[in-house]
């Protein structure tokens, strides 16, 4: 693809705060030999390489600069599922919510569920080690991967790891691209783990009285039991979701949790008991249960909205930090300190059972006052994340977006160690530079 | 240590088939600074150094070589448990089965349970990405580490990771040290997930006509539900474990198949009701089923007690190779196939849910005919496991004694890939020379 309008459209992915060059031409390909075409060219006249899925990134690990390649994926999208073996085996381009129905066709389930489930590819789940609701209880994309097929710097195409599920044959190589965001080779294949499906869940809505007693309820929850998921919404958030799907929730609220049990019959009705007690000895105003899987799938549309209705207030810059769970008081704390020192609103929404938070600092872009307060409460909160020992992104990838806070949370040697394997890998640089490092 | 008689109980781990060399000293660490002094120290004069941790290694991962220098985590013993974040902290030389103590004592539970839990170090767990039974259900060490304190081959100690459950900030180097069998750098301190306790288990015993039929019934087992454990005995190790324990087992049976559920309550029964029907659907002579723990546990007692049971029939070599779950039936057919070509007796135990085979070659080690008959049906079952795609190591690790056959599996160019990451990681190639690499 040459022609500027269409190219374009290959320049950004979905995140906000770095800027993103022009790119000499992006490439469609349709196979591992494309990519590894691509990249034998692209080695040999050392330009720089930016591979994309779906574009629907928010750390900016998709952005071109200027004079690179954009190597897409898009059209890589063909998936076989083996429900003997349970797994699946993808290209990258194919859609997370199509991994998802292609396993369900078998009566299987591929667990991870990264928000963006329905427009994010499985490869840049795979490159981002993606996240999602389940992780909780499920773990993380990197959990499911058991192998790939990838096209390193210089062309060559290797198989690592395979479709046993247990394998300690040599380096987990593998693994060493989940997360790697597109700098240390391509990924053209990946062999997925799926597993049988659930029970339908049982749901749980607390209405909690403050942020703390809700981040409380939390620890007591997940040292009690597994819940598949285990949610978080702040004040804000609950006003700018009801505001938006006018849902009757509870606006007094300090913060709701939402709950799920997947364990199905008297086990269910346990753990949610556990859940629920949690939730009562820290001042619940309100417990709502329901074994009915569509009425439990109505509350988390609220959860589900949290970031659409958050951007109905504004411009956003979307955070993606984690702590250890004892800290999450500490960080919700330190979040809220930062609104008000910054002057800024900041709606929260968190996969609290993992520490992850999501705060969604809310700016006017048409206000360089209100733009520049967004950044400091941005930086602010990096910062704070960092300096309870946690890290600056949760499951969203560093891309260009936090490159610069980086190093300040892990530390000049496991720089040095990260840029070593990176030149080991790709000496010219030529993949998605500026990325992880600067 | 250099008195010859302590530093000979430095030299061999427990696999059989490999030599070993004299080492020059042993040294018992104590701290992250003794092991950073023996790597500077080795990395300037070029040594070798092999890491032990309790030497329970079946596969050669930790034998010395002439004139190195064998270094011993077995004095870094701290750990600390924190019930908030559900973590533990652990120095390597720990026992796996003191992180398990450790993590009860806190009312949580560290799920990796190689059958050597009560005499392998967690380090050695880490180093080897040790699997066990509860894998079915629960996946290997590797899922469990959240980060580590690892010293490099120059001896800069490196933090990788750390106590947030999920973080994607950066590259996954601490996954690259998992099972990386001593040879990137020293793991000093391992940070672990923790999770809360299961339920008691329920344990259904199920009487297998042929192991065919055992096979087909672990794959719609592993298709319907997920059982917290899922092992298969062939008739030959039944045999062994009734010499030796008498329990009464049939000895009729062409195997036996062991399964647990650990989901409590009615969600425990349907389990152990999905587990049965597929037995009985693949014409299960007999399906012993108890929601008592202590009786549960009685009947792994044969299971656990296989190993010791075989041992009685002659010096063992012991396999460790696993396929895709469909291939299974294969794979138990070719290992009966290479028994009777080779005329020697192979007892077959599986972590069957995992597709992970442990086929046992009895010989007599005063008979060399049959030692070159057992070394001839250890190589072909090797063989074996690449030609159905599979692994020639589920969890024991390459070590010294698999690693002519690591190329022929992971192919010319993910080898050429290991060695680029092991230079640079090791630049002096001081490290476990032999191990992985040959």
């Amino acid at each position: 693809v040459t022609e500027p309008d269409v190219l374009a459209t290959y320049r950004m992915d979905q995140s906000q705060g770095t800027g993103a060059g022009m790119p000499l031409v992006a490439v469609r390909a349709e196979s591992t030999r494309h990519v590894q075409a691509v990249l034998r060219t692209a080695n040999r006249f050392r330009v720089p390489v930016v591979t994309r899925g779906a574009g629907s990134g928010l750390a900016g690990g998709a952005m071109a600069v200027d004079g690179c390649i954009v190597l897409s994926t898009e059209r890589m999208r063909s998936v076989h599922v083996d429900p003997a073996s349970r797994t699946a085996v993808v290209q990258p381009g194919l859609l997370n919510v199509e991994v998802k129905a292609a396993a369900e066709r078998h009566g299987l389930w591929y667990p991870p569920d990264p928000s963006s489930y329905e427009i994010s590819s499985i490869g840049g789940n795979v490159a981002t080690n993606a996240g999602g609701l389940c992780c909780v209880k499920y773990g993380v994309t990197g959990n499911y991967v058991l192998g790939m097929e990838v096209v390193l710097a210089d062309g060559t195409a290797v198989r690592l790891g395979g479709p046993t599920l247990k394998n300690v044959a040599g380096l987990q190589l593998d693994k060493l691209f989940v997360g790697s965001e597109g700098c240390l080779g391509v990924i053209t294949e990946i062999t997925l783990r799926l597993v049988a499906r659930p029970e339908a869940p049982h749901t749980l809505v607390a209405s909690m009285p403050t942020l703390e007693a809700a981040a409380a309820a939390v620890l007591e929850i997940t040292a009690a039991c597994r819940p598949s998921l285990l949610e978080l919404m702040d004040r804000t958030t609950i006003h700018a979701v009801d505001d938006y799907l006018h849902m009757g929730l509870d606006r007094d609220a300090g913060a709701m949790l939402l709950a799920q049990s997947d364990l199905g019959g008297s086990a269910a009705v346990r753990e949610m008991e556990q859940i629920a007690d949690a939730c009562a000895g820290n001042g619940a105003k309100d417990v709502f249960r329901t074994d009915d899987a569509a009425e439990g799938e109505l509350f988390l549309s609220a959860r589900r909205a949290s970031l659409p209705a958050t951007h109905r207030l504004g411009s956003v810059y979307l955070e993606d930090i984690g702590v250890a769970l004892p800290d999450l008081p500490k960080l919700i704390n330190g979040i809220s300190a930062i609104g008000a020192q910054t002057g800024t609103t900041i709606a929260t929404v968190a996969h609290a059972g993992d520490g992850n938070a999501h705060p969604v600092v809310v700016y006017d872009a048409a206000d360089p006052e209100s733009e520049a307060a967004a950044r400091r409460a941005f930086s602010l909160i990096l910062e704070l994340a960092i300096s309870l020992g946690g890290t600056i992104t949760g499951e969203h990838g560093v891309g260009r977006l936090k490159t610069p806070w980086l190093e300040q949370q892990l530390g000049s040697d496991a720089m040095a160690l990260t840029r070593r394997i990176k030149l080991a890998l790709d000496p010219e640089q030529i993949l998605n530079p500026g990325v992880i490092l600067p």
